[in-house]
C-alpha cells in the first residue's frame, strides 16, 4: 500500500497541480514532497512526463509557482513532476550553515560520505522512488516516456540524470543556465567534496556533464539555454561553454546538442518563464514520438 | 528632479522589468517600491499601461512572479505596472497584528481616520503619484492609455479606481476574483471601520463595486473571473453575483459587464495565470484601440 498524500490541489489552465507527501525509505524515512502537474485526459490515456529539477535554495514550488510551465504542458497533453531540492530535516550537522550546501542544495546525487549517505540521495529518489511511488499510487503517468530538465543545480541534475542514465530512463534533457562542468565551478568543488568520499575524482564518472557528454557516443538530445547578463554565468559557476566544446569534440552535432546564448538575460524565473514554451515544445518531440 | 532609483532589472520575454524605489511623499515620506515592465519599443513609441492590483499579503512581486503577465503583454506592447500592497513601516500601531488589515492590506483607499490618513493613502498613490513619477523620471509610458486589473483586494482595487474616477482614468477594468460588494463582507467591514472615520457608510460613494456599478450610467468594460473551488468565494468574501446583478439592474449588458464563473478553480494564482492571457487580451481591445 503506498503511504502517498494528497496535501492540496489546484486546477491550472486544463490540469491539476497536486501536492504529495510521503514517507521517503530513499531519504532515510524523512517525509518528502513533490507537486505533479497533470493534464486532464481526453480519452483516459496516461501522460508523458516531464521532470523539473529546481536550483539551489529552491522548492518543489518554484517551478510550478514561477516557471510558466502548466499552460504549454497542458495543451500538450505532458505531465510535470516537481522533485524537492534535498531531503528536509536530516538533521546532519552543517546542514543549514549554507546556502549553497546541504538542505536546498542536494545536488541530485547520492551522497558517499557516511554522515550524509543516509538522506541525501536525491538521484535515487528522483529516478527510482518517485516512479515507483506514483505508479504505486495509480496515478495515470506513463513512466516510459520520461524527460527531464532543469535550472542551474537542477540544470546539472537535468543533464547529469540524463547521460549517466545506463537504461536510457529519459528521452532528453534541457536546461537553464546548468551548472555544466561542475567539477571545475566553485559550487559543485564544494558539493562534491562535501557529499563524496572521492569528492571531485568519484564525480566524473556520474555528476558532471562535460565530462559525461565526452564519453558520449550513442545520439542525444539536448537542449541548453544560458544567459549574457546571468552573474553566476560571469563568475564562472555555469561553464557551458566547456559542456559544448565536450560535446562537439564528441561528435555530438548541433542537431543533438544545442546551446543558446541567449542577449541580456540572467539567472532568474524571469529569464526561465522566456523560454519555457521553448523547452516544452523541444520535449514534447520525444514525449510524444 | 525626481528622487526614482532603479533597485534592480531583468530581462524578460522581449522587455524589461525593473523595480523602482521613491519617498512618496503622499504615502508620507516612506519609501514605496513597485514593479514596472515595459516592453521593448520597435519604433520609440510609448506604451500604454495595464495597473496590476494584487491581494492581501502580497507585494509589487507577487504578480510579476506568479501571474502569468509578461509574455503576453511582451507581445501585445503594453506595460504593467505592478504597485505595492500597503505603506511599508508606517508605524502605526496595529499596523502588523492581522494579515488583513494594516501592511499588506491598503485595500486601494485613502484612509480618513486620523492615525492611517497620513501615510494609508494607496488610492492617490497610485491614480496620481505613480503616473507623475513615472512621467518626471522620462519612462516611456503614455499614461492617457491606462487600464486597470487586479486579484481579490486587488480586484476590488481595479473596480473601484476604475467606476469612481471622475476623469475616467481608465478605459477599462477586470479582476480575478475580487471583493465586489466590500461593505456587505467581513474583509472590507474590517477595513472599512478601521481606515474610514464614516466607516462602511463613507465607503459606499467610493470604494464598494456594487454600490458603485449601481449608479453609474455611462458605458463601461468590465470583465471579472472567479472560480467556483475558491474558499473566500464560498465564505462570502468576494459576493460577484451582488455586482453583476447591480450592473444588470443598472442597464449593463454582458458586452459591458462580463462576470464569469470558472468551474473548479480557487483563489491561486494558478487560477489567475490560467486567464493571464484573457485579461490582457481583453484590455489590448480598449489600450490599443
Amino acid at each position: 500500500m503506498s503511504n502517498l498524500e494528497k496535501v492540496s490541489s489546484n486546477k491550472a489552465f486544463e490540469g491539476e497541480l497536486a501536492k504529495y507527501k510521503f514517507k521517503s525509505s530513499v531519504l532515510g524515512g524523512l517525509d518528502a514532497h513533490f507537486n505533479l502537474f497533470l493534464p486532464f485526459s481526453k480519452d483516459g490515456s496516461k501522460a508523458p512526463v516531464l521532470v523539473y529539477l529546481a536550483g539551489l535554495t529552491c522548492t518543489e514550488d518554484t517551478g510550478a509557482q514561477k516557471g510558466g510551465f502548466l499552460g504549454v504542458a497542458a495543451s500538450q497533453g505532458i505531465a510535470i513532476l516537481f522533485p524537492d531540492t534535498s531531503p528536509r530535516g536530516a538533521g546532519v550537522p552543517g546542514e543549514d550553515a549554507d546556502w549553497d550546501f546541504g538542505t536546498g542544495a542536494g545536488f541530485y546525487l547520492d551522497a558517499t560520505k557516511p554522515e550524509w549517505s543516509k538522506h541525501y540521495r536525491m538521484a535515487t529518489h528522483i529516478t527510482v522512488e518517485l516512479p515507483q511511488v506514483i505508479e504505486a499510487a495509480g496515478i495515470p503517468i506513463d513512466f516510459t516516456r520520461q524527460s527531464v530538465f532543469g535550472h542551474s543545480m537542477g540544470g546539472h541534475g537535468a543533464l547529469t540524470l540524463y547521460l549517466a542514465s545506463k537504461t536510457k530512463q529519459y528521452r532528453s534533457a534541457s536546461a537553464f543556465a546548468p551548472i555544466s562542468n561542475p567539477v571545475k565551478a566553485p559550487w559543485g568543488i564544494k558539493a562534491f567534496g562535501g557529499y563524496l568520499q572521492g569528492g571531485v575524482d568519484e564525480a566524473l564518472d556520474k555528476y558532471d556533464a562535460t565530462a559525461l557528454i565526452s564519453k558520449t557516443t550513442d545520439p542525444v538530445h539536448i537542449l541548453v539555454d544560458y544567459g549574457t547578463a546571468d552573474n553566476f554565468y560571469k563568475q564562472g559557476q555555469l561553464l557551458p561553454e566547456n559542456f559544448l566544446k565536450a560535446a562537439r569534440d564528441a561528435g555530438h552535432d548541433e542537431f543533438q546538442v544545442r546551446v543558446r546564448s541567449q542577449e541580456g538575460y540572467d539567472h532568474s524565473y524571469y529569464f526561465i518563464s522566456t523560454f519555457a514554451s521553448d523547452h516544452i515544445h523541444f520535449h514534447a518531440n520525444f514525449l510524444k514520438a
